[in-house]
Parts: C-alpha cells; structure tokens; sequence
C-alpha cells in the first residue's frame, strides 16, 4: 500500500465536504489508511489563521496579504500533516488546497496567477495532490445551497465567485492530468461514481509518477 | 519634499529603537512629515499575526510558514501604510522590513535565500527601502542588553543568532547600496551620527533613484 494525495476544490456550496467524505468511506473500504484535512487549517497554527482570514472582520486584509496568510497555513499542515502522512504510506484527501488560493485570491482577486503558483511553490515545497477534483456548478445554483452563515469569501457575491469559477476552469483546461472538473450539479451518487473512476485511474499509477517535487 | 524609506535591521538589542527614534526627530526637524512603523505589526492585521509569530508559543511553527506569515503582515503594512505615506510624501522609517526574514529564516533558518526574496518581491509589489542600516554588534552584546522577557526569535540561542548577524552582514556585502552595516557597539551619538550620514547622501539624491518597482 502505498500514499496518495487528492484534494477537492470549487466554489462553496458545490458539495465537496460531502464527496470527499463519501471518497474516503470507498477508499477505506479498500485498505487504504485515510487522512482528511482542510486547507487552511488542520494543524494548531492553521486553525488560527483560518479564523482570522475567514470571520475575523476587524481586520482590513488585502489580496496580497490574503494569499500569503493561506500559504502560511498550507505550508505549515504539509509539513505538520501531510509530508508525515504520505511517507507513513497513508493516503491525504484535502478539503481544497493551493488552487484555491490561484482561483480566488489569483484569478479573482486581482493578484498575479503565476505569483500565486510561485508562492505556492514555496509554501508547498512543490509538494502537489495526484489529483484535484474540482467540482463545478453555476454560481447561483452553489450558493443557494448554502444554509449557514456566510464567511469572508462566500460574502463577496456573484460577480467575485463567478470569476473564481473561471479561474478554476481556465486552471483545469490548461493542467488536465492535475485538475479534473467535475459537474457537479446532479445527483450525489452519479457525482461520486465519477470521482471514483478517476480516482482508481490514479490509484492504478505507480506512485512516483504522481508524487514529487514538482517544479514551478 | 518627497516621500523616503528607511529601514533599520539587525538582531535583537542593537539599539534599533533608539537609532530610529533619533533618526526621526532629527528628520522632523528638517521639514521632513515622518512615518515610524515596525514590522511585522503596523496595521491591525500585522500586529494579530505579530502576536502569533512572536508570542504564541503554542504553535508550532515551521520555517516556511513562519517565512509567510511575516509576509501576510508585511504585505498589509505595505499597502495600508508605507505606500499611502510615500504617496503623500511622508518619510517612512520601519523597525525591520524584508531583509530580516531573508537573514532569520533564509540564512538562519535554513529556508532558500532566493525563495525569501522571490516571495519578499511578491509580498511588497518591488517596494524597497532607500536605505536599511544594518546595525550590528556581537551577538553576546546584544543578548546582554536585552532586559525584558524573550520573544521566539530572541529565545533561539547563539548559535542561531551568529547565523542571522552573518546573514546581514553577508547579504550588506552583496548590496552595498541598498544596505549599510552600522558599527552599534559604540555610544548613541557615534552611532546616530554614522547614521545621519548616511541618511544625508539618500536625501540629496533624487528620490527616482531610490524607490520604485524594483525586480527581483
């Protein structure tokens, strides 16, 4: 058995705390040792800054400064979390991962794509997942789906998320072995028979041709 | 009058604080509008992710994300306050910018030199100082000064504070018009005098050359 990494990205709203659950009940099922995490988050600082980018609205925070907090906690859950993880052999899913800071604070928000990716670099050690599942449906359609109150990013309306849904689209169209769209906006079980078909093709790769040091 | 930047670096118990407090008196009395900030902190951003890096020992904190956080902050603090200053043609004089993270986790800390400049340039948009006055003393020296309770980087040891010293004297060497070593074991006013100097040939040279989008 050895480690594999996924993440899944989107907009909020599109159903990913669900697939990604339901991936890692199928892959359990198959003998492989699960670990979830969520970016930002999943370790004592990350959760920290998670707080402070998503609902601490005291704070003016500009996209550069944004973006750089999110890496700090990514960098921080890779080496805390998911390096240890993948090297004991076990298999990492990601509640989103450094994508998103390329779709939202990138595309979206105004600062350059390819710093984005540079800084990511950085933050990661190149450290990339197999596969990113990135689950897709019209703006509106996501965010009716969103029952609780909203955090920073979910706040800042259609025209904003519309752009980070193209950013996430334009990504999948120009990395296809990285970032697999997904519709999204159908029934739970036909979204995770899809995600599962892609994610056996990766689990049937040798391991080192997805894992590595990539670089930028 | 025009907007400068100045920048004082070095470890902990230098004098750095009483350096720029004088420096900024004597510029006031010039005619000169001045901006004293330090950094990480300035905004109300920075100074949460000051007390995080700093003072919240029940982190763990890795070198890169340690790296990014000081970043996020820094980032804030150059669009919130140093380029509304210099737009304004305040003078600006920050307590540490840039240069500290390039000496403490990159020659230090074992993060690439290259890479705590590559994200410095993101996180700043190319925004250097005029001038940073490295002052600079025997480590020893410095620790013995220091008086109050150690914050995280204080508490590190010699060994690590031998590395940052020469990591500012290494980088001073290569950029000898961006960064200027100070002799700070001396008395106030020899120091402050040395300085003065120095600040004296920044000001008499059209401000163009000094500030701008710099590459990296």
């Amino acid at each position: 058995m050895t480690g594999f990494f996924f993440s899944f990205d989107g907009i909020d709203g599109v159903g990913k705390t669900t697939q990604m659950d339901l991936l890692g009940q199928w892959l359990e099922a198959q003998g492989h040792d699960v670990v979830q995490c969520r970016d930002p988050g999943g370790t004592s600082l990350g959760e920290a800054l998670r707080e402070i980018v998503l609902h601490k609205t005291e704070h003016s925070i500009g996209a550069v400064a944004e973006l750089l907090l999110y890496m700090s906690s990514r960098a921080q859950l890779v080496e805390e979390v998911i390096r240890p993880a993948i090297a004991a052999h076990r298999t990492v899913i990601s509640d989103r991962f450094l994508l998103s800071n390329v779709a939202y604070q990138g595309h979206a928000g105004g600062v350059a794509v390819d710093d984005a990716w540079q800084v990511g670099w950085v933050a990661t050690g190149g450290l990339s997942p197999c596969l990113t599942f990135v689950l897709d449906m019209p703006v509106e359609r996501a965010s009716s789906r969103l029952t609780r109150e909203l955090d920073r990013m979910e706040s800042r309306g259609p025209d904003f998320l519309n752009r980070v849904r193209k950013g996430f689209l334009n990504e999948a169209r120009q990395h296809p072995d990285s970032f697999i769209v997904i519709d999204a906006d159908r029934t739970i079980d036909e979204i995770q028979t899809d995600i599962r078909s892609a994610a056996k093709r990766v689990l049937q790769t040798p391991l080192d041709e997805h894992l590595g040091e990539v670089q930028p």
